[in-house]
């Protein structure tokens, strides 16, 4: 399946075309089996998710347009992070730290050291795992079996997608789009490829 | 002089206290000289705080106090960040990389890498540093000569404040007073003495 950045706007599964490969049903069946540890893992993706924006504002401090963006989602981020942990206060899970899964290193490993390339392959690479993380998180609202949390889920996912769209968009404006489109693809397929084997514990990116 | 951390609330130079020294006159002239820079590497102090809290925050995700309150400094660091943003456009000032001084790495130096003696060093290195930006922030606000953003800058103060004195509260919290306090008090004199020698690009924590 070829991504295709033009949907983000215009279908109800943008992702799906974004992503190379939709999530397997394993995937679902250990999430929901889960639960309370992949609410866990959610609090820490939107952490990292926060600081990742804030490691490329300071890596890019010369362009506005990406700084003011990445700003946004920083803030936006953080504000889910509150959120999640107020669910998990809600329903009694005790924080803990969690292992990461393989997913979010092996998936940064591909960008390129060097420029033009490491902005780019940045870029896409958070793009990648924003989209992912609205696959998801639609999943989870679609099979969890707590309507409220559910609910949750759902409202997270109009954000996700304006990530990934926010990602494509600065991807979009500082390299010609065939240059886009082709490390999308490279890297799109690497992404799925990660993800076509379950890892063992439990995680959004297991 | 004797770090003192009852100070914040009750005087109006609680910083002094809790520093061991006052910056100098040097540095005043320095930062009044080159305002534009000195703007530019406080947008990058901003974004640099909002990451240290969030760091923190993922080294110790089981403490739930300590997450609460560095959620809410990250996100208040970010507003500032966007209003320092907001200062170099309208004053024309172009976005640049600076090259940070010595200051931030020498002091994070003198965390140790094993707890309990970790997470207590870097508490209070983050404090120290938001202590020693309100004094700056407030001789900044005194000494600019553009009343307007005077103003802004005395607006800041108050955050600084109390960010030093949320990084005070947690190591409270988490350890005896006694060793807080000792600690502190060696900590407060390698701040000092890191900056007893004016570093020749003018910053922040120059």
């Amino acid at each position: 399946m070829t991504p295709s950045v033009t949907l983000a706007a215009e279908s109800e599964l943008p992702v799906v075309r974004f992503l190379q490969q939709p999530s397997s049903q394993a995937w679902v069946e250990q999430a929901i089996a889960h639960l309370d540890e992949i609410l866990l893992d959610h609090a820490h993706c939107e952490r990292k998710a926060a600081a990742v924006a804030l490691q490329l504002m300071g890596q890019y401090p010369t362009k506005p347009l990406l700084v003011r963006k990445l700003t946004a989602i920083a803030q936006e981020e953080l504000e889910h992070f509150e959120q999640v942990n107020q669910w998990l206060d809600r329903l009694g899970i005790a924080p803990r730290a969690l292992a990461a899964p393989p997913y979010g290193s092996a998936l940064r490993s591909q960008i390129r050291r060097q420029e033009p390339g490491r902005l780019l392959d940045s870029l896409l690479v958070a793009g990648l795992i924003e989209a992912r993380s609205h696959e998801r998180l639609g999943l989870l609202a679609q099979h969890c079996p707590n309507p409220k949390l559910a609910a949750f889920y759902r409202g997270l996912m109009a954000s996700e997608a304006r990530h990934y769209g926010i990602y494509w968009v600065l991807a979009d404006t500082y390299y010609d789009r065939a240059v886009v489109m082709d490390r999308l693809h490279e890297l799109a397929a690497i992404e799925s490829d990660i993800l076509s084997q379950l890892h063992h514990q439990p995680r959004i990116h297991s």
